[in-house]
């Protein structure tokens, strides 16, 4: 698996792992490209790799910049069920953005797809897997490293998917976007994680509607199921940006917030070094994010795993470590705050004080306590 | 001050608030940049323009596509007792990026300035002019089409940039980060709005260092001040991009999330067009963002005035009205979502139940209730 | 287990339960009379029996008028263990105050025993159930009108009372201290309800340590556990008057603020009245309250539970339902109060911005979400 | 002013202040007896001292066993006008009631009139001084130690009532339930207690209507503006027990949660203890409390200033300072809770994170921030 860049030789994604290297992987696309003007939240479609490509080059620079390994090509929703015609244009152009970016640095690409919008309401699984096989197609001719298949809320339609994505022969990831609860047939993470890596996935894990600390709790749980049954598969998360604590099995897409109005709940920077700490105690090597992942929170990952892999990312000449920029401040109280204490204990408010900390979720309801 | 661009001519940034139009600024800079990775917190100074010009020339981008009517040049804290050799080469290439952008919309180009750290130590006027009287070199060479003095604590700093800059000939904006407490030196709003004014600024308002809503408490003061006094001026207001109901006289700078854990303090969308139309409706017309402001927050101020001014921005070709957008959704607790009574009444949860809801600032302690 | 009283025959605890009545249980004693200077922290001993009985009295008084059906004698950690000399003079005592009051209306008296100091330590069921028989010689001879056997951490020693107490051939209830997650040896509450009822116990439930929505979560899984093996008993709650969503397996005396800092988390009159119903609904016949529980919420469990108990509570004279009373108030915003609709849905502040909504329990942390 | 009881003389209400003694005053009544089943809310009148003897007469003992040095007669809102044909033994009744428990310690009896329910509608000066003059005549045969006037929304009832009681020739104290925003009429603190003074007040300040931080405000400018006018009295606090940081200038019974929702408002004995260090710093000496105020919260005054006063309340035999009295619990995290610095600086949640901190005043809306 292992890639001829240039005059290097960049290695593959099963040789990090197997190697014990932590990958990081990327942050938010759908989400923080809405807020930049390029997306449209509901849709959730990545037509701007045609229409506005230097939105989306720029985008995989900040991530790769913050230290991702991983350029994930913008195909979230990217099948023929949801873009219709326009759908191999934009597989194609967000193939190649991803790669142009991946070229400089040590990034490898990862050919993207998603749940359809078929599953739940006929559950063919002939049109399903060809909606699969389409973007493969596209995905082997334009030779990405490997591939992932994320946000599946059905362990049936991850392992159509596994099934699909396997016969290209490249390594294979697969993430759900379930939380401990499990998927929406009620299979627990264990369960889904046996299925999926016995149908072929060598990577597995979650991603998005859950926040760091569920996303973390889900994965444990996989672990678990995985070693329980003897199998070995390597372990991803990619969580939320935003805190949920609060939300019920359908994650932050129930909560009333959704999606116009998270903003409380992004995670600070050393929310998320807390998260990679915590994924990487858990043996979890894979670590990115999802919705909410702003670029910040990727070179956070990387600063905290900074001593376990030796280096900075490029962003970090822009950041000093724990707030320690700060010691120049003019002002005392501000100089004071920088040290890694101070930030670690910090208990952020929320400015809102007329409104509540958590909420009830919408359709399924959360058991009140 | 009407420009000739291309086959049409631009009006003046006078031209047009003295017709009554409103006038949208731009957001965040120093801090939107400082999370993908392009400026260091601490110094929040503009070299990116010279380092990552394609990040500074996208962020414009995105401004001017959510519908800012002004690129102001990414100069601020960018004078020579900041950015010492680089301030040249940095104001140059800032100039150019912003009328690069400007030439694709209907956007005016600002030269900017900021307070200096010399007022503090030294208070030398000659020496500070001369910082300001350097920047404004550049600026006329390079033809900005009006010039804005910003981010000033002190009115009698205020008042001596005012004055370099109105000898270029262009009009004058002028904005303070001060609260409705006043200057550094317990000047009033309003007795700083007329020093401004009678110094030559033909705009007046603040920026930076509150919320929307002490920002335009404000702006109110300054208003009243110019009215009793029998003075004229356009007001403007390019407020913080997070909720400070708890900050003291020096604002968000004194609260101890300041700047690494505002997050839970964002505002949404929906904040930001209550912001716009009270604004509108206190009779400020020139209305833009500072730290914190991300580009749909600017959007979020198009729409919302999208009735006054007769048009949408191109951003909202990504961007349904009022959550319309969800109505498609396959979750019927989603689609009720699509509508303008929801968001309105929205209450969002921090889903942060361990942290409080406001914080003393630090510095001078705000008076306990 | 009728008794006679005067000329009217009163009808005794399971004479009721049988058929079908709603027993009203009485609130906190330990808790109450500690915040009116009678009772130690900590301690948590009767002692104010024989110190001040006016005061014991006066509570019983407004617990009868509040709507109670039960005076409890005030003999809560009543035990040689704990009160050494005294204990016999306190027993009494409190049997005589008890049976005072119930005389006065259609109230019973049950004779109260706790857990032991000693289980913890040592185990020894001998001198455990010796010091449950001294407390029962004393309730034989005043003749009380039940038996309760409450606030038992341990099944086992719980199953020791309920042996000793069911010797006097008087109907005998138990309730457990434990939440959802069963005794401090594991057992589930639905095991728990299951041996004390084989033990001999007629009422099994739960009080105090949890507030009301985690406490009749308990109830009903013991209802479970009883419905499982075919057992019958009629179900009892008297759980905390705060809120406790955020405590772990120990309840409340593990959250920091226990015990002079709850005073945020005391439920409102509308809390209980909802707390009423959803026990009703559950099948519990028998509610009453613990620590923190003041007269008026008994109050609140008797008027919600009129329409089905047929009457209000003398205490009632003094409060018109849900509010109306305010109907002639000045104000016509307060007027506005006078309302079910307006309290059912009221979201109290807790006017304490600067301190978060929950807190992580000491000891055995509360897995974090 | 001295007074013989028994064999001893009891100093006066003017001797103790002017030797520097602080006075304790009672807490809350109407409140406290709401929730014990006696008072009705809305109404707030004292027909149980006729009614309900023991009730009245018990909770005397628990102020004067916490600590007060006044037992104020329960003749709130006792005026003809409230009370109409019961007014008379009403009064009599709570002046005997008062006598008695007074006689028992330290005690003074004060003589208690309120606000008219006649100011407001027709302002009749001569009418309005009748029903002040008319309990009047009871004190004074009842021969009560000192006179209150108190909860006075204009200041111009509250001279009427001074001019009343002064022909007594009793001390008079004089409270008003306005803010630091002033009376109805607009009047600052400051200019209240001028005209009270001047009036024949010896102690002025205010009660109920606002929590502890805002009451000392408030009389702080009263201290101010006397000062400024030459003037002489004593200081007097009897705040809320109740945190209102969010209230407006009719204080809490805007807030959306009076009377029936305040719970999770309630002071804990350790904000007490801060009120009573603030006040003593602030030059008052003589602190009580209002609504919320419960028996231990005036034990927590006592205790506070113990050191300056040279002993400590009867009802302090049964709390030990600071939670020192939890050294010997099981739980050793529960030991390490005996201490002041633990109290101190707690952060006590709320227990309920759906709920907002502040509120939105009803009626007058407080300026947004």
């Amino acid at each position: 698996m292992a890639r001829v860049v240039g005059e290097r030789v960049k290695k593959g994604i099963l040789e990090r792992l197997n190697s014990g290297e932590v990958v990081i992987g990327d942050g938010s696309f759908v989400f923080t490209l809405e807020k930049r003007g390029y997306v449209k939240a509901g849709l959730w479609t990545p037509e701007a790799s045609v229409e506005y490509p230097e939105a989306v080059r720029q985008l995989h620079m900040e991530y790769l910049r913050a230290g991702s390994n991983v350029m994930q090509t913008f195909t979230f929703f990217g099948g023929k069920d949801k873009l219709e015609s326009k759908w191999k244009d934009v597989n194609e152009a967000s193939c190649d953005l991803a790669r142009e970016v991946a070229e400089k640095g040590n990034a490898l690409v990862a050919g993207g797809i998603s749940q359809t919008s078929l599953y739940k309401s006929h559950k063919n699984k002939l049109e399903i897997k060809e909606i699969f096989q389409q973007q493969l197609e596209i995905f082997t001719r334009k030779n990405v490293d490997f591939l992932i298949a994320e946000y599946f809320e059905y362990c049936e339609e991850a392992v159509w998917a596994v099934e699909v994505l396997k016969e290209s022969g490249k390594p294979v990831a697969t993430t759900m976007c379930i939380g401990p609860e499990g998927d929406m047939h009620n299979l627990t993470p264990g369960e889904c994680a046996i299925r999926l890596v016995k149908a072929g996935a060598s990577i597995v894990g979650v991603n998005c509607r859950f926040g760091p600390t569920i996303s973390l709790a889900t994965v444990k749980l996989m672990k678990e199921g995985l070693e329980a049954s003897g199998l070995k598969a390597h372990l991803m998360v990619q969580s939320l940006g935003f805190h949920t604590p609060d939300c019920g099995k359908g994650g932050f897409v129930d909560l009333p917030q959704y999606p116009f109005g998270l903003e409380p709940r992004v995670a600070t920077r050393w929310d998320i070094q807390k998260y990679a700490r915590e994924a990487y105690n858990l043996g979890v090597r894979y670590i990115g994010g999802c919705c909410g992942f702003e670029p910040y929170h990727i070179r956070a990952i990387a600063e905290e795993l900074a001593p376990e892999r030796g280096f900075l990312p490029d962003a970090s000449e822009k950041h000093d470590s724990w707030g320690s920029g700060l010691s120049m401040h003019t002002k005392p109280w501000v100089r004071a705050r920088a040290q890694k204490e101070y930030w670690k204990n910090l208990l952020p408010a929320s400015g809102r004080p007329y409104f509540p900390s958590l909420s009830k979720p919408d359709g399924l309801r959360m058991p009140e306590k």
